[in-house]
Protein backbone atom coordinates (compact mmCIF):
# COMPACT_ATOMS: atom_id res chain seq x y z
CA UNK A 1 0.00 0.00 0.00
CA UNK A 2 3.34 2.15 0.39
CA UNK A 3 4.03 3.99 -2.91
CA UNK A 4 7.24 2.05 -4.35
CA UNK A 5 9.60 5.57 -4.28
CA UNK A 6 8.64 5.76 -0.18
CA UNK A 7 9.11 1.85 0.12
CA UNK A 8 12.05 1.79 -1.53
CA UNK A 9 13.71 4.45 0.78
CA UNK A 10 12.36 3.04 4.05
CA UNK A 11 14.06 -0.38 2.64
CA UNK A 12 17.34 1.69 2.46
CA UNK A 13 17.08 2.82 5.57
CA UNK A 14 16.22 -0.20 7.90
CA UNK A 15 20.12 -1.14 6.44
CA UNK A 16 21.19 1.13 8.84
CA UNK A 17 22.40 0.41 12.32
CA UNK A 18 19.94 1.12 14.64
CA UNK A 19 16.99 1.69 12.64
CA UNK A 20 14.25 -0.74 12.19
CA UNK A 21 11.21 -0.05 10.04
CA UNK A 22 8.84 1.88 12.42
CA UNK A 23 12.31 4.29 12.77
CA UNK A 24 12.80 4.08 9.35
CA UNK A 25 9.22 4.82 8.24
CA UNK A 26 9.02 7.80 10.33
CA UNK A 27 12.71 9.65 9.02
CA UNK A 28 11.43 8.83 5.18
CA UNK A 29 7.99 10.63 5.76
CA UNK A 30 10.18 13.29 7.85
CA UNK A 31 12.02 14.15 4.84
CA UNK A 32 9.01 14.00 2.67
CA UNK A 33 7.56 16.87 4.79
CA UNK A 34 11.23 18.74 4.70
CA UNK A 35 11.86 21.92 1.46
CA UNK A 36 13.35 20.08 -1.09
CA UNK A 37 16.65 22.20 -0.24
CA UNK A 38 17.30 19.96 3.14
CA UNK A 39 16.36 16.89 1.48
CA UNK A 40 18.73 17.80 -1.24
CA UNK A 41 21.84 18.64 1.62
CA UNK A 42 21.37 15.32 3.29
CA UNK A 43 21.76 13.32 0.17
CA UNK A 44 24.84 15.64 -0.87
CA UNK A 45 26.22 14.98 2.15
CA UNK A 46 26.08 11.49 2.11
CA UNK A 47 27.93 11.43 -0.94
CA UNK A 48 30.32 13.76 -0.06
CA UNK A 49 31.37 11.96 2.91
CA UNK A 50 32.26 8.98 0.46
CA UNK A 51 34.08 10.33 -1.72
CA UNK A 52 36.11 12.97 0.36
CA UNK A 53 37.06 10.60 3.38
CA UNK A 54 39.58 8.21 3.54
CA UNK A 55 42.05 6.34 6.42
CA UNK A 56 44.92 8.27 7.35
CA UNK A 57 47.47 6.22 6.62
CA UNK A 58 49.47 6.66 9.74
CA UNK A 59 46.83 5.47 12.32
CA UNK A 60 43.32 4.45 10.11
CA UNK A 61 41.36 7.35 11.62
CA UNK A 62 38.79 8.69 9.19
CA UNK A 63 39.90 11.87 7.48
CA UNK A 64 39.70 13.78 4.36
CA UNK A 65 43.88 15.06 4.83
CA UNK A 66 46.81 12.79 4.60
CA UNK A 67 47.91 12.52 7.60
CA UNK A 68 44.72 13.38 9.84
CA UNK A 69 44.60 16.36 11.76
CA UNK A 70 45.66 14.34 15.19
CA UNK A 71 48.76 12.70 13.49
CA UNK A 72 49.96 15.96 11.94
CA UNK A 73 49.31 17.99 15.24
CA UNK A 74 52.62 18.94 16.92
CA UNK A 75 50.84 20.20 20.08
CA UNK A 76 50.35 16.03 20.44
CA UNK A 77 52.19 13.86 21.68
CA UNK A 78 53.25 11.27 19.37
CA UNK A 79 54.77 9.02 21.73
CA UNK A 80 51.81 8.01 23.41
CA UNK A 81 49.54 6.05 21.32
CA UNK A 82 45.93 5.03 22.10
CA UNK A 83 44.21 1.97 20.71
CA UNK A 84 40.85 1.62 19.33
CA UNK A 85 38.54 -1.04 17.85
CA UNK A 86 36.85 1.85 15.57
CA UNK A 87 37.65 5.69 14.56
CA UNK A 88 34.20 6.56 15.85
CA UNK A 89 35.62 5.93 19.33
CA UNK A 90 38.01 8.69 19.23
CA UNK A 91 35.82 11.23 19.46
CA UNK A 92 34.41 10.05 22.45
CA UNK A 93 38.13 10.41 24.07
CA UNK A 94 38.63 13.13 22.32
CA UNK A 95 35.62 14.49 24.60
CA UNK A 96 37.48 13.77 27.93
CA UNK A 97 40.60 16.40 27.11
CA UNK A 98 42.49 14.44 29.21
CA UNK A 99 44.07 12.69 26.49
CA UNK A 100 46.99 14.26 24.38
CA UNK A 101 48.71 11.84 22.53
CA UNK A 102 48.35 9.76 18.93
CA UNK A 103 45.57 7.05 18.44
CA UNK A 104 46.10 4.06 16.69
CA UNK A 105 42.63 2.38 15.05
CA UNK A 106 42.35 -0.89 14.43
CA UNK A 107 39.36 -1.48 12.15
CA UNK A 108 37.89 -4.18 14.31
CA UNK A 109 38.22 -6.37 17.13
CA UNK A 110 39.46 -10.13 17.93
CA UNK A 111 35.82 -12.32 17.70
CA UNK A 112 35.90 -16.26 16.61
CA UNK A 113 32.56 -16.08 16.59
CA UNK A 114 32.30 -13.47 13.68
CA UNK A 115 35.64 -15.01 12.11
CA UNK A 116 37.63 -11.99 13.04
CA UNK A 117 41.15 -13.08 13.71
CA UNK A 118 44.31 -11.37 14.11
CA UNK A 119 44.98 -10.94 9.92
CA UNK A 120 41.83 -8.95 9.78
CA UNK A 121 42.41 -6.26 12.48
CA UNK A 122 45.66 -3.51 12.26
CA UNK A 123 48.01 -4.81 15.25
CA UNK A 124 50.59 -5.04 12.85
CA UNK A 125 50.34 -1.82 11.83
CA UNK A 126 50.25 -0.93 15.72
CA UNK A 127 53.36 -3.35 16.12
CA UNK A 128 55.34 -1.53 13.32
CA UNK A 129 54.86 1.79 14.78
CA UNK A 130 56.36 0.56 18.23
CA UNK A 131 59.47 -0.74 16.52
CA UNK A 132 59.99 2.43 14.49
CA UNK A 133 60.79 3.61 17.82
CA UNK A 134 60.01 6.46 20.53
CA UNK A 135 56.91 5.22 21.79
CA UNK A 136 56.52 5.37 25.67
CA UNK A 137 52.85 3.71 26.27
CA UNK A 138 50.13 1.88 24.40
CA UNK A 139 47.41 2.88 26.18
CA UNK A 140 44.41 0.35 24.62
CA UNK A 141 41.01 1.11 24.84
CA UNK A 142 39.09 -1.83 23.22
CA UNK A 143 35.24 -2.01 24.29
CA UNK A 144 35.12 -3.43 28.06
CA UNK A 145 33.26 -6.36 26.42
CA UNK A 146 34.60 -9.76 25.29
CA UNK A 147 35.75 -9.29 22.40
CA UNK A 148 37.49 -5.98 23.31
CA UNK A 149 39.39 -8.17 26.48
CA UNK A 150 40.43 -11.05 23.89
CA UNK A 151 41.69 -8.26 21.37
CA UNK A 152 43.78 -6.16 24.46
CA UNK A 153 45.53 -9.40 25.55
CA UNK A 154 46.30 -10.36 22.03
CA UNK A 155 47.78 -6.68 21.66
CA UNK A 156 49.17 -7.04 25.38
CA UNK A 157 50.96 -10.03 23.70
CA UNK A 158 52.26 -9.10 20.50
CA UNK A 159 54.15 -5.52 21.99
CA UNK A 160 55.75 -7.73 25.25
CA UNK A 161 59.07 -8.90 23.01
CA UNK A 162 59.42 -4.63 22.29
CA UNK A 163 59.33 -3.59 25.96
CA UNK A 164 56.96 -0.68 25.55
CA UNK A 165 54.61 0.28 28.79
CA UNK A 166 50.94 -1.44 27.90
CA UNK A 167 47.85 0.21 29.80
CA UNK A 168 44.25 -0.69 29.71
CA UNK A 169 41.60 1.71 30.81
CA UNK A 170 40.27 1.34 33.93
CA UNK A 171 37.05 -0.61 34.79
CA UNK A 172 34.76 0.36 37.32
CA UNK A 173 31.39 1.82 38.27
CA UNK A 174 30.18 4.35 36.02
CA UNK A 175 30.09 7.87 37.05
CA UNK A 176 26.28 9.14 38.07
CA UNK A 177 24.83 5.82 38.10
CA UNK A 178 23.28 4.30 41.13
CA UNK A 179 24.82 1.11 42.59
CA UNK A 180 22.09 -0.79 42.31
CA UNK A 181 22.38 -0.92 38.50
CA UNK A 182 25.33 -2.21 38.06
CA UNK A 183 25.46 -5.79 36.80
CA UNK A 184 27.49 -8.67 38.80
CA UNK A 185 30.68 -8.13 36.56
CA UNK A 186 31.23 -4.40 36.35
CA UNK A 187 30.65 -4.77 40.25
CA UNK A 188 33.16 -7.17 40.68
CA UNK A 189 35.42 -5.08 38.64
CA UNK A 190 34.87 -1.80 40.82
CA UNK A 191 35.66 -4.17 43.95
CA UNK A 192 38.47 -5.38 42.13
CA UNK A 193 40.11 -1.64 41.81
CA UNK A 194 39.08 -0.52 44.05
CA UNK A 195 41.02 2.80 45.92
CA UNK A 196 42.16 4.58 49.06
CA UNK A 197 40.69 7.63 50.17
CA UNK B 1 39.02 17.08 15.06
CA UNK B 2 36.01 15.43 13.02
CA UNK B 3 37.15 15.50 9.26
CA UNK B 4 34.78 18.83 7.93
CA UNK B 5 32.59 16.26 6.01
CA UNK B 6 32.06 13.89 7.80
CA UNK B 7 31.56 16.16 10.91
CA UNK B 8 28.87 18.27 7.94
CA UNK B 9 26.94 14.87 7.22
CA UNK B 10 26.70 14.22 11.36
CA UNK B 11 25.03 17.72 11.38
CA UNK B 12 22.65 16.97 8.37
CA UNK B 13 21.64 13.53 10.00
CA UNK B 14 21.26 15.09 13.85
CA UNK B 15 18.53 16.99 11.62
CA UNK B 16 16.50 14.08 11.29
CA UNK B 17 13.94 13.44 14.17
CA UNK B 18 15.12 10.65 16.87
CA UNK B 19 18.83 11.35 15.66
CA UNK B 20 21.07 12.45 18.45
CA UNK B 21 24.66 13.41 18.54
CA UNK B 22 25.97 9.57 18.83
CA UNK B 23 23.27 7.92 16.99
CA UNK B 24 24.42 10.49 14.21
CA UNK B 25 27.78 9.71 14.83
CA UNK B 26 27.33 6.21 14.64
CA UNK B 27 24.90 6.20 11.11
CA UNK B 28 27.83 8.22 9.05
CA UNK B 29 30.59 6.26 10.46
CA UNK B 30 28.64 3.17 9.51
CA UNK B 31 28.08 4.71 6.01
CA UNK B 32 32.03 5.32 5.47
CA UNK B 33 32.59 1.70 5.63
CA UNK B 34 29.30 0.52 3.11
CA UNK B 35 30.27 0.33 -0.45
CA UNK B 36 29.77 3.63 -2.45
CA UNK B 37 27.08 1.84 -4.94
CA UNK B 38 24.87 1.44 -1.19
CA UNK B 39 25.77 4.65 -0.01
CA UNK B 40 24.87 6.11 -3.74
CA UNK B 41 21.80 3.34 -3.31
CA UNK B 42 20.82 5.54 -0.50
CA UNK B 43 21.55 8.99 -1.70
CA UNK B 44 19.14 8.34 -4.64
CA UNK B 45 16.56 7.00 -2.87
CA UNK B 46 16.37 10.15 -0.87
CA UNK B 47 15.77 12.27 -3.65
CA UNK B 48 13.59 10.10 -5.19
CA UNK B 49 11.17 10.11 -2.39
CA UNK B 50 11.52 13.93 -2.79
CA UNK B 51 10.64 14.10 -6.14
CA UNK B 52 8.40 11.21 -7.07
CA UNK B 53 6.25 11.43 -3.83
CA UNK B 54 2.78 13.77 -3.73
CA UNK B 55 0.00 13.80 -1.95
CA UNK B 56 -3.24 12.29 -2.89
CA UNK B 57 -5.78 14.97 -3.99
CA UNK B 58 -8.52 13.19 -2.00
CA UNK B 59 -7.54 11.32 1.11
CA UNK B 60 -3.98 13.37 1.49
CA UNK B 61 -1.84 10.05 1.55
CA UNK B 62 1.34 9.74 -0.03
CA UNK B 63 1.30 8.63 -3.44
CA UNK B 64 3.62 8.13 -6.44
CA UNK B 65 -0.06 7.91 -8.85
CA UNK B 66 -2.85 9.98 -8.47
CA UNK B 67 -5.55 9.39 -6.91
CA UNK B 68 -3.17 6.59 -4.12
CA UNK B 69 -3.76 2.83 -4.34
CA UNK B 70 -5.93 3.18 -1.45
CA UNK B 71 -8.27 5.56 -3.04
CA UNK B 72 -8.43 3.69 -6.18
CA UNK B 73 -8.66 0.17 -4.86
CA UNK B 74 -12.26 -0.77 -5.81
CA UNK B 75 -12.38 -4.07 -3.44
CA UNK B 76 -12.37 -1.45 -0.23
CA UNK B 77 -15.74 0.33 0.74
CA UNK B 78 -15.43 3.84 -0.16
CA UNK B 79 -18.61 5.01 2.14
CA UNK B 80 -16.16 3.75 5.47
CA UNK B 81 -13.71 6.69 6.45
CA UNK B 82 -10.56 6.81 8.83
CA UNK B 83 -9.15 9.55 9.54
CA UNK B 84 -5.56 9.81 10.68
CA UNK B 85 -3.15 12.63 11.02
CA UNK B 86 -0.57 11.51 9.33
CA UNK B 87 -0.03 9.11 6.20
CA UNK B 88 2.56 7.42 8.64
CA UNK B 89 -0.35 6.58 10.51
CA UNK B 90 -1.86 4.40 7.61
CA UNK B 91 0.30 1.97 7.81
CA UNK B 92 -0.14 1.01 11.15
CA UNK B 93 -4.06 0.59 10.84
CA UNK B 94 -3.24 -1.21 7.65
CA UNK B 95 -1.50 -3.93 9.54
CA UNK B 96 -4.12 -5.17 11.05
CA UNK B 97 -5.92 -5.81 8.09
CA UNK B 98 -9.09 -5.16 9.94
CA UNK B 99 -10.24 -2.01 8.06
CA UNK B 100 -11.31 -2.42 4.35
CA UNK B 101 -12.22 1.27 4.49
CA UNK B 102 -10.70 4.29 2.67
CA UNK B 103 -8.40 7.03 4.81
CA UNK B 104 -8.12 10.88 5.35
CA UNK B 105 -5.44 12.48 6.18
CA UNK B 106 -5.90 15.37 8.23
CA UNK B 107 -1.99 16.53 8.03
CA UNK B 108 -1.92 17.73 12.06
CA UNK B 109 -3.98 17.88 15.07
CA UNK B 110 -5.04 20.95 16.80
CA UNK B 111 -2.40 22.47 19.29
CA UNK B 112 -3.19 25.56 20.65
CA UNK B 113 0.00 25.83 22.08
CA UNK B 114 1.66 25.04 18.83
CA UNK B 115 -0.16 27.19 16.96
CA UNK B 116 -2.22 24.65 15.35
CA UNK B 117 -5.87 25.83 14.40
CA UNK B 118 -8.73 24.07 12.61
CA UNK B 119 -7.36 25.89 9.27
CA UNK B 120 -4.18 24.43 9.60
CA UNK B 121 -5.32 20.84 9.43
CA UNK B 122 -7.36 19.06 6.86
CA UNK B 123 -11.38 19.48 8.34
CA UNK B 124 -12.32 21.00 5.68
CA UNK B 125 -11.49 18.38 3.00
CA UNK B 126 -13.05 15.53 5.62
CA UNK B 127 -16.28 17.26 5.61
CA UNK B 128 -16.73 18.12 1.78
CA UNK B 129 -15.87 14.41 1.57
CA UNK B 130 -19.00 13.33 3.60
CA UNK B 131 -20.97 16.38 2.31
CA UNK B 132 -20.69 14.59 -1.01
CA UNK B 133 -22.52 11.89 -0.10
CA UNK B 134 -22.95 7.69 0.18
CA UNK B 135 -20.31 8.10 4.11
CA UNK B 136 -21.95 6.16 6.17
CA UNK B 137 -19.09 6.14 9.05
CA UNK B 138 -16.11 7.99 10.12
CA UNK B 139 -13.78 6.54 12.44
CA UNK B 140 -11.37 9.24 14.12
CA UNK B 141 -8.11 7.56 14.68
CA UNK B 142 -5.94 10.71 15.70
CA UNK B 143 -3.80 10.15 18.37
CA UNK B 144 -4.66 8.98 22.06
CA UNK B 145 -3.16 12.22 23.20
CA UNK B 146 -4.48 15.42 24.50
CA UNK B 147 -3.78 17.05 21.16
CA UNK B 148 -5.59 13.98 19.10
CA UNK B 149 -8.26 13.86 21.84
CA UNK B 150 -8.47 17.78 20.92
CA UNK B 151 -8.95 17.12 16.95
CA UNK B 152 -11.22 14.47 17.37
CA UNK B 153 -13.67 16.01 19.49
CA UNK B 154 -13.42 19.17 16.81
CA UNK B 155 -14.16 16.73 14.01
CA UNK B 156 -16.87 15.19 16.12
CA UNK B 157 -18.72 18.94 15.67
CA UNK B 158 -17.89 19.89 12.44
CA UNK B 159 -19.78 16.47 10.96
CA UNK B 160 -23.23 16.72 13.86
CA UNK B 161 -25.01 18.82 11.00
CA UNK B 162 -24.42 15.91 8.73
CA UNK B 163 -25.51 13.10 10.33
CA UNK B 164 -23.25 10.72 9.79
CA UNK B 165 -21.71 8.01 12.40
CA UNK B 166 -18.85 9.43 13.60
CA UNK B 167 -16.74 6.94 16.19
CA UNK B 168 -13.41 7.29 17.81
CA UNK B 169 -10.59 4.40 18.61
CA UNK B 170 -11.14 2.26 21.74
CA UNK B 171 -9.09 3.05 24.64
CA UNK B 172 -7.76 0.80 27.23
CA UNK B 173 -4.53 -1.46 28.41
CA UNK B 174 -2.35 -2.46 25.51
CA UNK B 175 -2.35 -6.55 25.06
CA UNK B 176 0.57 -7.81 25.76
CA UNK B 177 1.30 -5.01 28.33
CA UNK B 178 1.76 -5.57 32.40
CA UNK B 179 -1.34 -4.11 34.58
CA UNK B 180 1.46 -2.72 36.65
CA UNK B 181 3.09 -0.81 33.71
CA UNK B 182 -0.49 0.44 33.21
CA UNK B 183 -1.11 4.93 33.54
CA UNK B 184 -3.06 5.90 35.67
CA UNK B 185 -5.11 7.27 32.76
CA UNK B 186 -5.36 4.36 30.73
CA UNK B 187 -6.19 2.23 33.73
CA UNK B 188 -9.36 5.18 34.06
CA UNK B 189 -9.90 4.48 30.36
CA UNK B 190 -9.54 0.89 30.42
CA UNK B 191 -12.14 0.64 33.61
CA UNK B 192 -14.62 3.05 31.92
CA UNK B 193 -14.32 0.67 28.53
CA UNK B 194 -14.75 -2.30 30.77
CA UNK B 195 -17.30 -5.46 29.22
CA UNK B 196 -19.04 -8.49 30.37
CA UNK B 197 -16.90 -11.56 30.03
Amino acid sequence: MTAPPLAHLINELTKLPGLGGKSAARLAYHLLKRPTADVEALASAILDVKSKIFRCSICNNMTDVEPCVICSDTRRDPTVICVVEEAFNIPTIETTRDFRGVFHVLLGALSPLKGVGPQDIDVAGLVRRVQAGQIREVIVATNPNVEGEATALYIAQQLRPLEVRTTRLGFGLPVGGDLEYADQVTMSKALESRREI
